[in-house]
């Protein structure tokens, strides 16, 4: 069958039409008809080939919401026309101590869903049926979509972390990830806390489930907090003064990194010793995680807030994301 | 009563002679008279005021053996003649959330054995009671000397990250605070490597329990462990590679300071992310920590491997420790 797509023919290219042959449908693969998908900042970095490990026509669109169409042979679970996501990762050896544990995500041989496989840019895209996750009834697509890639990317850590009431939790960043971090966090029963140099987010974090807001730029608020949190999740892929942050950190208390700074982050051993403070990061998710993920947010009402446009209109929605003008989750939709 | 001790009366400047008055005894302090006090590291930082917080004159000296030979009037649980050792810390505020928790070791008012307070390179020590800990029968005054700082300081974390069989751990520097930790990580059931750039220790490392040693000089060595280790302790206080080290380390696992470096560990966040690993430290321990490091170190003769010399050659038994010529440390002993 032929699919039709958008594709990156080269580094740092506009996206093109581009149609391709699917092929016979392997025995584990699903076939899914793309109603939404997300425009994440990783299509980006893949398009521009920041990465170094970009295949060429790359076909970007990893946060995909969209019907059941075909199913292999040996697919179990799944009935066409059930409603579905899809996130980065397509596939995983199966094999290792990591896939058997329930920690795909961590596998060394993981497939990208749009990298090295075409992604959700498209009508159609396939998946390895283990990473093929129903949507619950209740979530709306558009706002569901990215949730398959930025909201486990927050959701995990939060989860495995152990976030509960009595703590109190910032979100470094309010934008795609974070402004999904701050609704996990604080249904999560956290005194959860926004952290942005964008004071004109405040009424939004607010309505999303923050117990404060703090200006970053405004040293006098920053100073109100220090030695407060007990965990914070950056969620900046900017470099940054991280000892400013840890100093708003709890003896014993955790920041986790989901989002990358292209420069290593530097801190004194001295610092760890003194504060037993934990640096630590988080990667996407499995599929079990996933499914945890979208059943939280049915329950407590979390989806992403979306600005949604068609599919055929995917260059402009890249732009606006690029030039950072989306508040805060850009999604394509099929027609 | 007058105290006869050995005092640094300023920065780098050599020990000498020096008594004091030590005034009333407090009624929750405890006098102990010296019997062996060990050398660590961090007396000479402070003699040489390298962390610019020294107090002149100053007595160094916070791994103190000796017996109870006074107690003031609400001093409970002690007898006189009570073997009892005091570590780095002697007293703290008492009513923080953290003292009141159990980690007096962390209490932003702290009081340091010897800095502000006169230490344990003399005949006599005070310390508030809370401080001061029972040797079990079993241990040899001199061997258990240095338990009380650098045995705790590797105890300490060993035991709350939950070391454990089936674990791989790796002691990062075979010294003073590695070959303590090798022991203990060995006797907690995990399968524990000595990491060293001194290939001449392999044997000793091995008689104290490590199931293996990895020479750090050696590449082909190291790249038979990579991504392989549960755990990893780093003693050391030199700068390193710590991406080599970060290298040796699986997925979700943890890096753990107890030795300060003097540039910032600088680790790219995709690192932190990729592996979801654990950057952390640890600091000393509290007294309840101590006294369960003592009873484990009696029940599975766990010893510091010690040179001992009278306390009136400090001054020479100092330089061989400055000269690294010790295995594993010094203890000084009043005879």
């Amino acid at each position: 069958m032929q699919y039709n797509a958008y594709a990156a023919y080269e580094a740092k290219a506009n996206l093109k039409p581009f149609s391709y042959d699917s092929g016979e449908l392997g025995p584990n693969e699903i076939e899914v008809k793309i109603s939404h998908c997300g425009i994440c900042h990783s299509d980006i970095h893949l398009i521009n080939n920041d990465w170094m490990i970009s295949q060429y026509p790359l076909v970007p669109g990893h946060e995909i919401v969209g019907y059941v169409t075909g199913m292999g042979s040996e697919v179990k679970g799944f009935r066409e026309g059930d409603r579905v996501g899809i996130g980065w990762q397509c596939g995983s050896c199966g094999e290792c101590h990591l896939c058997e544990s329930g920690q795909e995500n961590l596998c060394g041989n993981s497939q990208a869903t749009c990298n090295g496989h075409h992604g959700g840019y498209a009508d159609y895209v396939r998946s390895d049926a283990g990473f093929v996750i129903h949507i619950p009834d209740g979530l709306d697509s558009a706002e569901a979509a990215p949730l398959l890639c930025g909201g486990i990317t927050v959701f995990s850590p939060l989860d495995r972390h152990g976030i509960k009431p009595g703590m109190k939790v910032g979100i470094f960043g309010i934008g795609g990830l974070g402004h999904m971090a701050v609704q996990f966090a604080s249904k999560m029963g956290a005194e959860t806390y926004a952290l942005s140099s964008s004071p004109d987010k405040a009424r939004e974090a607010s309505e999303l489930g923050a117990a404060g807001f703090i200006n970053m730029k405004d040293k006098n608020e920053m100073l109100k907090h220090l030695g407060s949190f007990d965990y914070i999740l950056s969620t900046i892929s900017a470099d940054y003064d991280w000892n400013s942050i840890i100093s708003l950190l709890k003896h014993n208390a955790t920041l986790c990194y989901v989002g990358a700074a292209p420069s290593p982050v530097a801190i004194h051993a001295f610092t760890f010793i003194s504060k037993q403070i934990n640096v630590t990061g988080s990667a996407i998710g499995s599929p079990e995680q996933i499914r945890k993920m979208l059943e939280f947010a049915a329950e407590h009402g979390v989806k992403a807030m979306v600005e949604t446009v068609p599919m055929s209109d995917v260059q402009n929605a890249m732009a606006r994301v690029v030039e950072n003008k989306v508040r805060y989750r850009m999604v394509l939709e099929n027609k």
